[in-house]
């Protein structure tokens, strides 16, 4: 007996609408990928679609910020403990690793981001603001004497993501590990190496 | 005074066009480009593409194989030595590295392939060969205690090549490291960690 008006169709909020759609483009890829395309996948109207978003772009926009928004929050808590920069790096790797396991439709569809559209260039400057942050933590490790100073930070900061982000070519969260065993297997390779 | 008649129109053999559409797919996405669109691209008739491949599949297939027949032949060649696991694993990592700065924008694109076609789904297969071939070795490194017995020698692998293929992401031949150091960075982050 609910008297609230219902927004849009029934069965889809905004969140539920996303998910979907997120889907679809992880699929078929974002530009290949027509509103028309989305409304046949929903089942609704482009018009019950519009009542959500404004246009696709809109719909990247939310789906990419989902994934940066969790980025940032764990590399902010990494970065506000005290003690060494090797342990701040470690648990922004974990948290990381968390944020890629939790969300990951729109981690891969952030990943897969080039950079067509203005939506996509401000994510490829969000993901190079964290690229620098993490870049910045291994210097101070390596200023700290924690990191082997033989290898350029910025490349450690790229091999180390490059490890990381693969997960969403690989993971796949039924039946797999969770995302702390994911992370220790994460910690373990990287900073001591598969070598026995 | 050339008497063999010419195939295609002058400036584009099959290698230049093929060179053109993969960086094509790249920039926009193989789903979202046409070959209106690369015919556009190339400054040529739709018909003088065909003249060279019967479809954009087929540049596909071309662009994929040839990515795919680098990894192949090094790992074959890795393959190939005697002595300890980790020490062909090490060359197959190496070579990896060599046709990724080789091949960026082939491999580039295959990397992005997600299965919606034949094509890709055929390339899909031979990626997963090529990550068993990585992990029997994992595994054979690991039965002869060169390679940590704590991290499940699959996601080892699947590591060891996130680092490897992140390369796509980041490096830029002009003005970046040659293939060489990035192999060595690739090989001391992984073979014996970042931790000092």
């Amino acid at each position: 007996m609910s008297t609230t008006p219902r927004r849009g169709r029934p069965g889809y909020d905004l969140e539920s609408l996303l998910a979907i759609a997120v889907r679809v483009f992880n699929e078929r890829g974002y530009e290949a990928t027509s509103m028309e395309d989305l409304s046949r996948k929903l089942g609704i109207t482009k018009s019950a679609i519009y009542h959500h978003v404004s246009s696709k772009d809109e719909l990247l926009r939310l789906a990419v910020n989902r994934a940066l928004d969790g980025l940032f929050t764990v590399a902010e808590e990494a970065l506000a403990h005290d003690g060494r920069a090797i342990d701040r790096l470690e648990r922004l790797v974990r948290g990381s690793v968390a944020v890629l396991v939790d969300q990951l439709p729109f981690v891969t569809l952030l990943l897969r981001v080039r950079g067509n559209t203005r939506v996509e260039r401000a994510a490829l400057g969000r993901r190079r603001e964290f690229d620098r942050l993490v870049t910045e933590l291994v210097k101070q490790a390596e200023a700290e004497g924690d990191v082997r100073p033989d290898v350029d930070p910025a490349i450690t900061a790229r091999l180390l993501f490059g490890m990381i982000n693969s997960l969403i070519e690989w993971y796949r969260p039924r039946g797999g590990a969770g995302a702390e065993s994911l992370a220790d297997a994460v910690c373990t390779v990287a900073f001591t190496g598969l070598r026995a």
